[in-house]
């Protein structure tokens, strides 16, 4: 058994402490806000970030980064994205050489395009970054419900180490070299998302949702794959399986987003009204530079950015994805 | 525009009237059944399989197969896949060479294993068969709802003609030389949907369901990659795509099914109670078959086949599913 800390205490943090703590782990988290680690000290739930789920009296609270580190094997980085470079920085010189820290956040830091592994090797040299995703509602997971992940590293001793770590019979883990594809595809899928979520607002069905997503993910294949991700990721759990959950959840804010903008509200409104970080309407920002340095088309980031940006109408942008030249479905001469 | 025949009058053939009406083609539609060609002369609406759905006093209705295939340039084949066989064989000598037929329903033929166009082509030697298929709930496209498809066709030019047919502002189609994988994907998808449909029924969440769409679209792709389909199709909209409509929607048999044998029924008790075929029982068998026949490993494929005709419990399948042997993602050594 392992001694892990997860740094972060938001409902994914939360939600792997209870899955890691099941698996015999000695577990710790920790959070940069005092009254949160009393909170959950007291109450024993995290009260408005993942309720209803009982926190083991041996799941350890610390808002003091010294013991959160301290003779850990594992080291997990649970926080929202746009916080993984300032607290990698506040971690530095806490971690040992090689330190295992697996980042389970996702998103694309928008003026350097790095991956979030990235931003936490440049602010760690020597640490052993991985990366676990897949679609996992944390809601789900914190319920024991089903789920499935997939664990990226460096090198297969550690991928299958940390699987062994995660895995359980209600969360099956497989290990992928593909560092990068895991991690582009979790934050792009953001922006197919609100392009799900407009499409909603806009009262379409079915048959138009699974056609973005279906078409959306070829795009983000298309980029992934000219990036150096490979093909077989954007395609696997990481992929198209956190996609799938993203559009079919009534509590994405990504979705949540777009299906206000679908209804004719401007992004600042739809972010307003959603109270939190879209993190897709930077994503789409960043997708849309990438295709750009990679000369890749991606027409539904195209779209979305000309409505969250741009002001453009959201049925206008729908048609004019339905109305291009006519294609073969995979591109290129093919018969 | 074009003369167009559509043999069959259920739901997708009364949905592709109405399309085929607004893009300014002659359009016809036969039925085996008298009292529905009445009922559709009459009420201009079919009343139980697309309620609400103006049909013009354009829309030709016959029960006459002489009348239906007189002098079409295309002829759509819209009946249950059960009746592609027998209907073929009523077809026959009424046929001209080269005559174009386009499949428009779904499935394996159980004891022969054969595709729907394989059939046709069979039975009708000397037509030049081509599928449509893709994420296209027949109710979204009877109302103008924005929707994809792909047509497959044997040469480049059969497939450039009917996508100019059928595509119009809210229905957009691709082209695809890949007839054999367009037409497993859309007959194999419904054993995942009643995989999907189970795991609901077990009271699991949207990351089971994500899990079993992404890894069943893998065992999907494997086996018919095997089979000489491509990749790419398994991955697109006729594939994934359509996988993702069916298991979202409250509406397929299928997924019902499923869902009814979750909460405990038999296979026979969920049958009766859905009161219509349940394809995916079928395909889950062609699909086993096909799975031995191949050599592949189809581990969700097996699971729906114990659970629907050997008595197991579907958690029992589940728990199965996920406890299997720890795994990388895509298979093989990858690192």
């Amino acid at each position: 058994m392992a001694k892990i800390g997860i740094i972060g205490a938001g409902s994914w943090g939360i939600a792997l402490s209870v899955l890691l703590h099941n698996n015999g782990h000695e577990v710790s988290v920790w959070s940069v806000i005092p009254e949160e680690i009393a909170m959950l000290k007291e109450k024993r739930e995290h009260e408005t970030k993942l309720p209803g789920v009982h926190l083991s009296e041996d799941i350890l609270f610390t808002d003091d980064l010294q013991e959160i580190t301290a003779d850990k094997e594992v080291l997990i980085m649970a926080v929202p994205s746009p916080y993984t470079r300032s607290t990698s920085k506040m971690l530095k010189g806490l971690l040992k050489e090689g330190q295992i820290v697996v980042n389970v956040a996702k998103g694309i830091e928008e003026t350097t395009l790095d991956t979030l592994t990235d931003i936490i090797e440049e602010e760690l040299p020597g640490v052993n970054a991985a990366v676990l995703s897949g679609p996992s509602h944390a809601e789900e997971v914190g319920r024991g419900i089903p789920t499935t992940c997939v664990v990226g590293a460096h090198d297969a001793q550690t991928a299958k180490y940390l699987q062994n770590i995660f895995i359980s019979p209600v969360f099956r883990v497989y290990t992928s070299p593909d560092m990068l594809g895991i991690e582009l595809g979790g934050a792009l899928k953001n922006v197919i998302a609100l392009a799900a979520g407009i499409a909603d607002g806009l009262g379409y069905g079915d048959n138009t949702k699974a056609a973005l997503i279906t078409r959306g993910i070829a795009e983000i294949s298309r980029l992934g794959t000219a990036m150096g991700g490979r093909p077989e990721t954007f395609y696997g759990l990481t992929g198209i399986g956190d996609l799938i959950v993203t559009c079919a959840s009534v509590h994405s804010r990504n979705r949540r987003a777009g299906y206000l903008i679908g209804q004719g509200r401007t992004m600042e409104e739809a972010m307003a009204e959603v109270k939190m970080i879209v993190e897709g309407v930077y994503s789409a920002k960043a997708a849309l530079t990438l295709s750009q340095k990679y000369n890749i088309e991606m027409p539904i980031v195209e779209q979305v950015n000309k409505v969250l940006f741009e002001g453009k109408r959201a049925d206008e942008a729908v048609n004019e994805l339905m109305m291009r030249g006519p294609k073969s479905e995979s591109g290129g001469p093919v018969w």
